[in-house]
């Protein structure tokens, strides 16, 4: 789990958006940010994804990554520039996997408080 | 829903049983760490901290509480002796909140790979 969670974060940076599908389940599930609509799929996960690589994304873990039973929790930072503005988000990510290793749900917890001018 | 996150942490340097029990609910759950036992209700909750207060714990956020919608995440340190051996164990715990604002649910991820001799 730990392994998944740097090549996800590798493909971040890389704006690798098929080796980041490639992390999830067919059926598997992202609410990015928790609290909104949740997206359904592998193909719904590819837009979600294709949307958010629009922007060249800078991802950094802060601090180990907690893997457990079959779910794993990460802290990390992501850094963009838009509109000539330098945004920081600080992220929390919950992965839960099944038992081939693919992720088949991803939560991300970041409020308001968690969005800096960078 | 980061200053309860914020009473928890100093509630356990304290060694404050009902400090940590007035912030759940009658009804909510603790799993510590995920995989393990859940603690359901209130009395078992009570009886799951008055056995890890047995050791005076040093807790610490590391970053900053990431909290969206209903649900908060955060990330710390704790920090004991047992036997003449110091430990620190990197969590991260996520909380999911009810109306009244108590927590209704408890899940700390950590793994092996997050226990450390200090």
């Amino acid at each position: 789990m730990t392994a998944v969670v740097h090549r996800y974060v590798a493909a971040l940076n890389a704006s690798d958006l098929e080796g980041i599908v490639a992390l999830y389940a067919d059926d598997a599930t992202v609410e990015d940010p928790v609290g909104s609509a949740v997206q359904n799929g592998i193909e719904a996960i590819r837009a979600f994804y294709a949307n958010s690589l629009k922007l060249a994304l800078k991802v950094e873990l802060t601090g180990e990554v907690r893997a457990v039973a079959n779910e794993a929790a990460f802290a990390f930072t992501v850094s963009f520039e838009y509109q000539g503005r330098k945004t920081l988000i600080a992220p929390i990510d919950h992965f839960r996997f099944n038992d081939a290793g693919k992720v088949v749900s991803m939560r991300a917890f970041f409020g308001q408080q968690n969005i800096h001018a960078a």
